[in-house]
């Protein structure tokens, strides 16, 4: 990695800090180069502008989100323990300060047409995309029932992360995650084959 | 009402619709001032400061909540009749613009302790507590089952709309409300009595 390019991933990592925090709207190339202690000169040879900053912050987010969710979970074996591995992986990743800057994002940016929403879009998308997949090797596998809607799951199992998320970080309510593995519990029973 | 409570209820209708589409973040006495043709010095006598403003921008869109979705809800026959009139009031307040702000705002400061954080909390706690009460209704009407745990019930009934808001505002998802209208009655069929 050349000296440019550790600096610019050191920069991104605090960014990615301080819009986990703040939002992406607390995110300017003012605040980050006075974070950094460098000139802000400096930063806009990096980034060239605040959107192209915010964006390359959510591309970096994103693939700490598949390093750490995603590619790990693809290891355990298809089917329901595919799906429970990405459930814990995911779980886990909410506890970790900074988690927030999808959800954040999204809710700040949904009403803002324009680069940043459809990078936000993009990365969703994909990711149910993601959820859908590993639901169909359960239906494969014959762990899911073989008319329950793939997608249907992955959008009942993002709103249960995002109840999980809310219950967790906003009202820290210590009865969070009894409330979110029952629901998960209750989103793989009603996708079990039909016994008749 | 006074011309001074006029003119302070026609700038906190500007600011609401000014903070739900930008977040709070995106709000301050300037941004206000200049849209308003206002002086900063005159929003700064009616508001004092922008976490004042903020303040009364988050009771502004609590009472519009309270008045639009809960009240009417409440005239509803007791029990699950009750539950449904507050579930459609609340789903279609998302398709509403500007209904984001307590979904954006509660993303925007979850990290951020501070007045603005702690009434979110309130607001929302409120919020989780009419919903277990009305589910006690039902509960007492014979319409869920007594065992049914009324608290988990408003934790799922809020992680359902948060999936709504997300698959309607962010991803514009065509199948979005039937999605959520199955996650509802999913819902609502786990509450009832258990036949044996």
């Amino acid at each position: 990695m050349s000296k440019g390019e550790a600096t610019r991933q050191a920069v991104l990592a605090e960014a990615t800090e301080i819009a986990s925090r703040l939002g992406l709207g607390g995110l300017t190339i003012g605040t980050l180069a006075a974070r950094m202690e460098m000139s802000k000169s400096g930063l806009f040879a990096h980034f060239r502008s605040k959107e192209a900053l915010h964006l390359q912050v959510l591309d970096h987010a994103r693939e700490s989100f598949t390093a750490e969710v995603i590619r790990p979970a693809l290891r355990a074996p298809r089917g329901e323990a595919r799906i429970r591995a990405l459930f814990e992986n995911w779980y886990a990743s909410i506890q970790v300060p900074g988690a927030c800057l999808f959800v954040s994002a999204s809710t700040e940016f949904d009403d803002q047409p324009g680069p940043i929403r459809e990078n936000l879009v993009a990365a969703q998308r994909d990711l149910a995309d993601v959820i859908a997949q590993i639901f169909r090797t359960g239906i494969a596998e014959g762990h899911f029932d073989s008319a329950a809607d793939p997608e249907r799951f992955a959008h009942d199992l993002h709103s249960v992360m995002l109840g999980a998320f809310h219950a967790e970080r906003l009202l820290h309510d210590p009865r969070a995650e009894t409330w979110t593995r029952q629901a998960f519990e209750a989103l793989l029973d009603a996708a079990r084959p039909k016994s008749d």
